[in-house]
């Protein structure tokens, strides 16, 4: 390609965009911004994307078939699933005007995921066990209704991915299929070039099923997810369910004379601490929840938060929100501010996080209007539980519990996901299959996404220097961008040449063939690019051997005669490639 | 591919759909329906349209570079265009629920074409002389709250649109690249296999130009356009403009005494024929229109409707709607249904048709109420016109006026079309460029589009007999179909290796590798997917050589030995690739 006959020009702005990835692709000419999360794919973007999406389905084609799903759809598929109502970022369609609306009055879905359309069109063709395992995919745009989109294309309201549906007689059958998909996966991204810094971190599972879906999350600055890595194992673990124990730390072991302190109106930790002239790690946090089983207690170390994950999971609830302030008053027989674990009711259950086991001499609240409890201590002032529970929000310098190792903590994005879904949705659809004896059997499902714009995004805020986009070679939008300086018709001459040599050997480039361009101007338009290989002719190429080969990864210049250019990129190339390996 | 691991499997069902290609792609499993007009591409059908798809990206690389514009957009950039209320297929997006609504409750247009997307972009990059000539495409799903979708998939609310936009300095540079698009889609449909009954259609350009747009227009009973074609000039004409002359016919010389008829409530040409015994091509139907200009009248034969576009042509006006009754009244001073060509008022504009130039005796309104005239003759009994016009609807019979031959009249389907939108949209976002004299200008605009999923659906028209599809090779979901039958060791053996060589050799193939299946449902099933060749294994096959190969369109079987079956099958695809050329 031409540079002068492209669609687009790199744009000499500085204006910065809401992410390293929406300036760089926006200033290098592959993305429009049309408004907040949604994008045009110009010219250059829908290269790298393509090429993205050509690496994601050649493997996808390894483990299932590819379909096309509608985008819009009856409503009723959604109500039929319980989620047309709950599924806070669902879009619908309606007439959008009212000529449009006498034609044809009716509203849809814009589907957000395909859970709802792909399990009854399995229904209608996999109905036997002979059928089954069954796997399919598709690649597409989805839509969401997020509050804010942010993170440049790596978070849109419009945007593309891979979703892929399996279908299985048996839950060891769904198990089995997910190993082969997590391998599937791990090959895409290492082909992708993400290998060497995306994790596979377990995450929740959702409401309906006590196991852990998997996210595969790549260190990121710019991502929005939070990982606890542990080093000697190679787990990882989504914030939201992270395992934690505290380290723990220097106390006094001497125990101090049990106090009750009146500080009407002291609330909360911060304020607690000043008051009393103690630190966060010895105060204790209590609150009060509703569930569907009635009222719990919980308590974590004043420095953490309650993680309400971990805390259904314990206390084997799937509904849990913060009692109200009568609810409150009810338990503690106290106002709302003056909970804690010291002289509680005792039909009520209670957890305590394990952060507070070892504390000596700690704070909790009274369950008295106004009171607090100093130097609490374990066995002389309240009886030590049998248990202490895991219900805190990981933070950094944490422990992964098993091993007692502190986690790695990292900012990711979430590249991918695999998720059991089990019978959610075979259920709610009532699809069975029948076995070898003629039975109706239930069928387990898993589904399996990448978020291939997003996949773009992450690719870019990784692979970036002060001067632009550095592609990984594979997904890069031209292999060589051909740089002609002056207009001798000697530096031409020999520029049509290689660019059509290169053409001709099926290695793609861009020539940047504008005349009234200075040298600085073309160089920082290519590095802006981004593409692997610079071959630059130029009256002071030709003085010192013909074309001017550097890598946009590299610092070193080569020059080589115009006859084995061709023969000195494609060792270039080879080398690039074989890097990734 | 082996059957019994594809998602989809034939239907025995002998359901019909609302057309042939509904009811083949859904019993060959290509495609299920979701619901009216919105359709599932299964493994099958995406394979099929993927190809037709590459097709028309091949072709359309060399016109113009591929983008990706999204699917939804702000409201404000359809308002600009004034179209937002104005286009009566227009979808719009909104939130779902209540929670979707709180997180952000903007709502979005569903584009059902990118003119409103592309122009402002254009604009962004191409401002100069030397940025200009550009031509951008895309292909990808477009929305249309169509009043009822019918056609399978040739029409649809959610549909594959390839779609290219151009913009020029000049209209002779939009001419130039009008002819080079022209050329592409010839070659394009070509590919697909439609040459022969492809037609180029001239078609209105509507509001915005006197030329004509131009349509690709397939030859299809289940199409719904109507064309008018002229043998000896290859031109062809949408209905909704064909230019037509009407044939003359034997009429009695001898002018008869004018009549003025009482006919009460005799209103209507059936009715009037029937009570006065005469024949339609005898009567004169006059209409009176509103226009911005005024009041009209128009007059046609009796057996003709008013074509209100040519009607708007010869009257040089933008608005034409039928007179209110009061108009009427005014005008011709008669109740509705009396009005014709004797007696009018003579400041009020009169198109009368051609069709009536030639008649003797003829019928036409008495412009007073329950009076008819009969017998009434030009010259005697009213003033021939200094011109009579072109404003009739053509019809089956008629004559292209610049030939004088009868048109050749079929049913169509649109696969494709041209328009020259000059200014239109550059003009709605002020998007001008500045020429090489520093001087701001007009930027002239042409938009090109094809329905990919339509050809699919119009290739299942064109291509198929009682037993199911004829797949062109080029589209075919796979090339050969290989059905084994029974499960001796010896053809178990046979076809496995006969598959893996072909898979060996990149010849896409499809393994009906099904057990319970009788000889005579696999062939059935293998007639109704039409695949071009089908190669059979089976006892009987290889007592008689080895391999039975047959293609879809022919009837002839040979048997040829298992090392020679994959050399005579390239033989056979390189026979049916020719056929092509």
């Amino acid at each position: 390609m031409r540079y002068t006959q492209m669609l687009t020009k790199s744009q000499k702005s500085s204006k910065t965009f809401d992410s390293v990835n929406a300036t760089l692709l926006i200033r290098g000419g592959f993305v429009d911004q049309l408004m907040s999360g949604v994008y045009t794919f110009l010219p250059l973007g829908w290269r790298v994307l393509k090429k993205i999406e050509d690496i994601v389905r050649e493997e996808m084609d390894k483990i299932g078939e590819e379909v096309f799903m509608p985008a819009i759809a009856p409503k009723e598929v959604w109500e039929t699933t319980g989620r047309f109502s709950t599924v806070d970022v669902l879009f619908k369609v309606v007439p959008a005007n009212e000529t449009s609306k006498n034609k044809n009055g009716a509203e849809y879905v814009l589907n957000c995921t395909h859970e709802e359309l792909i399990t009854p069109l399995a229904k209608k063709f996999a109905t036997s066990y002979k059928d089954l395992p069954k796997a399919v995919y598709q690649i597409q745009s989805k839509f969401r209704n997020e509050a804010r989109a942010k993170s440049g294309i790596m978070r849109g309201r419009e945007f593309r991915m891979k979703d892929l549906y399996s279908f299985h007689t048996s839950v060891d059958d769904l198990k089995m299929y997910y190993e082969k998909a997590k391998a599937a996966y791990f090959t895409t991204f290492k082909r992708l070039g993400l290998e060497k810094d995306t994790v596979l971190a377990a995450a929740s599972g959702g409401d309906f099923t006590e196991d852990f879906s998997h996210e595969f999350q790549t260190r990121c600055e710019a991502g929005e997810d939070t990982i606890f890595f542990v080093q000697s194992t190679k787990e990882a673990f989504n914030k939201e369910i992270a395992p934690s124990r505290s380290v723990s730390f220097d106390q006094d072991k001497e125990q101090k004379a049990l106090e009750k302190v009146f500080g009407e109106n002291i609330i909360g930790v911060a304020e607690l601490c000043e008051f009393m002239g103690i630190s966060a790690e010895n105060t204790t946090k209590t609150l009060i929840f509703d569930t569907e089983k009635g009222p719990i207690i919980c308590s974590v170390r004043g420095d953490y938060e309650v993680n309400v994950l971990k805390l259904k999971k314990c206390a084997g609830v799937k509904q849990l929100v913060l009692a109200s302030e009568e609810t409150v008053k009810k338990v503690t027989s106290a106002e709302v501010g003056y909970a804690g674990i010291y002289n509680l009711p005792s039909d009520i259950p209670v957890f305590i996080d394990d952060s507070i086991a070892d504390l000596v001499n700690f704070e909790t609240g009274a369950n008295e209007t106004h009171y607090h409890m100093k130097n609490m201590n374990w066995g002389r002032d309240i009886q030590k539980p049998e248990k202490f529970y895991d219900i805190k929000e990981a933070k950094l310098g944490d422990m992964f519990p098993v091993t007692g190792e502190v986690y790695e903590v990292f900012k990711s994005a979430e590249v991918g996901n695999i998720f059991p879904l089990y019978t959610k949705f075979t259920d709610a659809v009532d699809y069975k299959f029948v076995d070898a004896n003629g039975t109706l059997k239930q069928v387990y499902m898993g589904s399996y996404g990448i978020g291939t714009s997003r996949v773009m995004g992450v690719l870019v805020e990784k692979f970036h220097d002060e001067k632009g986009i550095i592609w990984p070679i594979q997904v890069a939008p031209y292999v060589v961008h051909l740089v002609s300086l002056g207009d001798t018709v000697e530096v031409k001459e020999m520029a049509n040449k290689l660019y059509e040599e290169l053409q001709h050997k099926n290695i793609e480039v861009l020539w940047d063939d504008r005349d009234t361009i200075s040298a600085g101007e073309k160089f920082a338009d290519a590095d802006l690019i981004g593409c692997p290989i610079r071959a630059t002719i130029s009256t002071r190429s030709i003085e010192k051997g013909g074309v001017e080969l550097k890598t946009r990864s590299g610092q070193d210049v080569e020059y080589v005669s115009a006859e084995i250019a061709i023969d000195t990129i494609q060792k270039m190339i080879n080398l690039l490639r074989n890097a990734l390996k």
